[in-house]
């Protein structure tokens, strides 16, 4: 396509989603809910084409020379299935976010005053290789009463295409206007750059993927864009730390799952335990394959720790490696997290009331844990039912976002005749 | 100053603002409360050098020809510093919103799940001629716990630098960090340029003044704009509307002040009542100098009414001109606000309860009005004690900005330990 037609193409999507988005914000909860029920009805009927639409894309895929990581990512398996229409009817379940009425105040000349919940409008959406993410995103988008405009990676391009079938069958069985979601149906990159910019047509995006890809979209979009850059978690252990707890929860912290954003990439540990807590903490985490790095006095009881760099402060390994630091109090943990960390999710190990509350009140991340692993940031640990991603902005939705993340607020006053002046 | 000295300049108050940051948002309730009362007691001390430093701005803005509209908003009378010191008084005595916790929900494995109020970090605030709104931008900045950068309006310069000596004086006495609040130093238009593209340093700006100023930062902006854009305002008078209610909402919403955002500048009004309403509030209107214009039913009614165009339904006139239309239902009034409307405050005017609940359910408006005049769009009415501004965004602060659309969340988790997995 030449680039006026991918720009031309763009906008009849953003109009049609922008329309869309009006009806779909004023649709019932029932006609929603009837909707994630009929797709995940769709899924399971229709596995044969799904498997069909996938395997040509793999065909593709392989002939293309893509790893094998990539093309596990990128396979529909019947699990994969099961487990994505299991995923509709758990996003059916949740509360429905839109229009309720948070607490009402009443004004001295007896008007009130409160904030309902509102879909955001036009959300959307740009992924990478997994087309599971067509189904997560439409649902959830859907469910919060938003219209959706899902771009996936172009090596994906025939089973999302056929999942966005499936998505259009749901909504046509509950009455939805068939524009509530659409899938870019251009491999075109040039697309990417038009769904960023067309601020008249797109409320919001949210890119899922890779670094390079979120700074990418960052860094020229015009539409605000609810990101998930890094995550340099910090495990502080206090001073007034439990040895046992500590021990657990910087295990935990750091061997749950490497890939995880909330693994923890730099151990704190106050200097008054850390003859105690350290020798045996390095021996577990070396048995099981991660790399330690430290700080001079954390060598000193860590021999096998090689030395740790600014660098390595710096860093989200997202893979076996650890640094490690001693500090000498939480000041200077709090300090450490402020220059180092990247705001998503640290945690301190402690039994000290005030050392916790001074913790959590001035790490200025999205999540702050008292006793507890990093690797709980997770909408679903959180009680949000699923998510749509981790968010790593100040504005607006903040750590894991949710259906009321994809949500905002509009004043409802209601008065008897009340003026003004 | 070259291009290049401007940079630096700004990346020193933004480093510097960061910095200043990180202290503030820790700052106790009680010392950011006494350094605003030592702020209005420094405003009420120093008159004499205020009005000095204010008399060369308008000494100077006379010789440069300015209007007598913009010396007007320029001067610092006793009253404007009166109002000033008042003002940094009811904001000290408005509730701290930092560090306060909303409802807790317990996990199934036992762990605490919260969100807590904090600072959004480093605030830009780029305003016009009127240096009150130093004043004004400090305060609500600092009672939220942020740092604020200020940037006014070259004219009003030594009045601003003056009323800066002020909030440091007001910092210093409160030993909170000098830095919290920076004006920038220089006339330079470079200097926006930096303030709204230093991603790394500022969080987020607020400009404060005409479309034009806002529309060119919104344009160039890194960083995200919380920003006030149209206020094309709709009164719909229901076929349920009791008509006395009708005429005196209708007639407050146009004339209470025609150059504020909330001003009606359209009017809807359903056919069943279109003839026993019009006419008088038409003969109203236009005795207190307003301009009608009307679709052709209404200058059936209304024959004085001048046609009205497209343009008319579009336009925001901040002015004693007043666009009207009658529609034959509640989905007409909807459509034509979804259409011509620009999201920021709209009203029904009706006794039945289904059309109430249907228009502020189903307007997507950041403000929703049943039987009020839209001119109540005002922090103040709202209860919200003071205001930043009204924001025309959909995402984070929507319609007026109090402190609470200064701060965003951070979410905090207490556990005993729980691991995962």
């Amino acid at each position: 396509m030449s680039t006026q037609t991918v720009q031309e193409a763009m906008i009849t999507l953003g109009v049609n989603a922008r329309r869309a988005a009006r009806e779909i914000m004023r649709a019932s909860g029932v006609a929603k809910v009837r909707a994630l029920h009929a797709m995940a009805d769709a899924v399971e009927a229709n596995r044969g084409a799904l498997k069909d639409a996938n395997r040509q894309d793999l065909d593709a895929a392989r002939e293309n020379g893509l790893t094998a990581a990539l093309l596990d990512r990128l396979a529909l398996s019947d699990r994969t299935l099961d487990l994505m229409a299991d995923g509709l009817r758990q996003v059916a379940a949740l509360p429905d976010p839109v229009g309720s009425t948070g607490p009402t105040t009443v004004r001295p000349n007896g008007m009130r005053v409160a904030q309902m919940r509102v879909p955001l409008g036009v959300i959307g959406i740009i992924y990478e290789s997994r087309p599971n993410v067509t189904i997560d995103a439409a649902a959830l988008c859907l469910k919060s009463g938003n219209a959706a405009i899902l771009r996936g990676g172009s090596e994906a391009l025939r089973s999302n295409l056929a999942l966005a079938a499936i998505v259009r069958q749901g909504l046509d069985a509950a009455g939805l206007p068939p524009h509530a979601v659409q899938v870019v149906d251009t491999t075109d990159r040039a697309a990417v750059g038009e769904l960023i910019t067309m601020t008249e047509h797109i409320d919001v995006i949210v890119p899922r993927g890779g670094k390079s890809l979120i700074q990418r979209i960052s860094a020229e979009a015009r539409v605000p864009v609810i990101k998930h850059l890094d995550g340099n978690c910090h495990v502080y252990i206090d001073a007034a730390a439990d040895p046992e707890k500590a021990h657990a929860i910087a295990f935990n912290a750091k061997t749950y799952r490497y890939g995880v954003c909330g693994s923890m990439e730099t151990l704190l540990v106050h200097a008054a335990v850390a003859a105690a807590i350290l020798p045996r903490l390095a021996d577990a985490l070396i048995a099981h394959g991660v790399e330690l790095r430290g700080c001079a006095r954390t060598r000193d009881l860590v021999p096998a720790a090689k030395p740790a760099t600014d660098a390595d402060w710096a860093e989200e390994y997202l893979g076996p490696i650890l640094a490690i630091r001693i500090v000498d109090s939480l000041d200077e943990a709090i300090d450490h997290i402020g220059r180092w960390g990247s705001g998503h999710t640290d945690a301190i190990v402690t039994e000290n009331l005030g050392a916790a509350r001074r913790f959590q009140r001035e790490v200025d991340s999205s999540s702050v844990y008292v006793n507890l692993p990093t690797v709980f940031a997770d909408g679903y640990e959180y009680g949000l039912g699923s998510e749509i991603g981790i968010s790593t902005n100040r504005l607006h939705a903040r750590g894991p976002v949710g259906l009321e993340g994809l949500t905002t607020y509009k004043w409802v006053l209601t008065g008897e005749g009340q003026l003004r002046g």
